[in-house]
């Protein structure tokens, strides 16, 4: 994959949150390829071995690590940092947590879960979930963005127009992201690398592994975005399409509420359905289940619907 | 497609608004499969021959018809309607219209506007958008739904719990939807066929096109449905995802805030790209562009992604 890297940055060339401020891992001129090492998002705490007491016991200020950042030569506010995502060296191990407070049903479930998962990191196949449920895997890198141009720390939880915490599923090997420049050098970093997660991120982790990001960080002069775009070389969703989907709506006047209420029937008919607990229909459907709007604009009422694929358990 | 169908509801029965008071056009069977000739959403007013004068002129009195409603046999408050989405008999004509104060961004196009359609209604192949552009089609009833319990006549603009104008996408051939019913028989109708529409319908319209469908009704007794499901046979975006996306993100606090954005900077991305007037693009994207939520969990800030498929263009 990395045929021709330029710079390896390392696991421990690491930061917590934003900063301008922070010391560049390198300064590279743009065209680089380069390989980041990426810590899972809770970097190194939760292991093969955890347990749902490893989830109450976690320090939140080592939550999401990023690698970098990295000086790109010549960037400057108004221009766009092109991210060519060449690829992804997944570890193989990764896990799922109901965090208490985090995740749209959090008033549902407010007691902490762990799910762990195993999977080949060569073939990729479908990451086993219990007996009978196979989870299709697409890696891509949960956080990526360049630093903001607001002086002082920043919390690594929210995205912003610069990117950070986007968790866009579709930021997987082949896709090109164009992030917008706040400050000289952009200062990008990138991690919280994820083998799979459905749109919406419903339960607020996804399949959470380690794993090394493969990326070109090149320059548009002056783009002047608004905000993070992308382009994707090739259909987003085929690993998980092939038998259909099952899916639940939320019909009202607000967008948020109507999700929450398309994810919650969805976690009930697939408890009900293959004899699950709540919480881990619920962790299930954050790694795989995809949300989306279908309507927007019947006034008052819009529609947003959930969608679970049926290859997981057929 | 309508082998053996049981009923034939013509375009002359239909009804606008939503009534449980309305008398039924059929009374059937639990399983009785039905060809509904369905009206364009504006009931015959916009032609081939029509102009922008037209959606000027445009009798909102006269919006949406919906052909039924069917009473069936049994079906009490509690139930489901079970409908099973046999197929549909295209017309080959279409109109998408910018429509002042509907629509996502409204604001932003305050004049009316028109696209006219033709399409093969035999083959369905991508239909023509100008000279260079082909938006692939899959028809489907953007109205389909049972009457409401509370009294009176309802507007049929906003979808409710038991359906109505959803305008989901995916509510295509071989779909099986489930819909809450709130009265006695259920009192099912449906209509605002499109030949195609992206998930969020963003301008207000698809390519509304006068077709057939073909539905087989029957009931699940005691379902206790909150909202509509429904399940998909198959992949749901086939038709459009070969070529991959352009994908533009709105990031902030108000998931609607960001679906404008997303939308307003896709608008603007084509526009510019392949020289369109704006709306022209605004329409455009309502028939081919999917909004979804990307995250939905990362404090304070949601991701709004809108999915151009290439293949339009490409």
């Amino acid at each position: 994959m990395c045929r021709a890297c330029d710079y390896t940055i390392h696991g421990r060339q690491h930061h917590f949150g934003w900063d301008n401020s922070f010391e560049p891992a390198a300064r590279v001129a743009p065209g680089a390829t380069i390989e980041f090492e990426c810590r899972d998002s809770s970097a190194g705490q939760l292991t093969p071995a955890s347990t749902v007491e490893s989830v109450k016991a976690l320090d939140f200020s080592k939550i999401n690590p990023v690698s970098g950042p990295i000086f790109v030569d010549g960037a400057e506010p108004g221009d766009a940092l092109k991210v060519t995502i060449e690829g992804f060296k997944p570890s193989g191990f990764g896990w799922t947590a109901n965090i208490p407070g985090f995740g749209l049903l959090a008033d549902d479930f407010p007691e902490p879960a762990l799910t762990l998962w195993s999977y080949d990191p060569d073939s990729l196949a479908p990451a086993a979930f219990g007996a009978h449920g196979r989870v299709p895997l697409k890696p891509f890198a949960g956080t990526i963005g360049n630093a903001p141009a607001e002086p002082g720390l920043h919390s690594v939880v929210p995205p912003r127009r610069v990117g950070g915490n986007l968790d866009i599923r579709d930021l997987a090997a082949g896709t090109t992201l164009y992030l917008p420049v706040e400050v000289a050098g952009a200062l990008f970093s990138v991690g919280d690398t994820h083998a799979a997660q459905g749109d919406g991120e419903v339960c607020g982790t996804a399949i959470e592994s380690p794993m090394n990001a493969v990326l070109t960080l090149d320059l548009v002069k002056d783009a002047r975005l608004a905000m993070p775009r992308f382009t994707t070389p090739g259909p987003v969703t085929r690993h998980l399409d092939a038998k259909g989907y099952e899916v639940t709506t939320g019909v009202g006047p607000d967008l948020m509420t109507g999700a929450r209420r398309a994810v919650a029937d969805m976690v009930e008919l697939l408890a009900g359905r293959y004899n699950l607990a709540p919480v881990d229909a619920y962790m299930l459907v954050s790694t795989c289940g995809d949300l989306r709007i279908s309507e927007i604009v019947d006034l008052p009422n819009w529609v947003v619907s959930f969608y679970f694929p049926r290859t997981v358990f057929e």
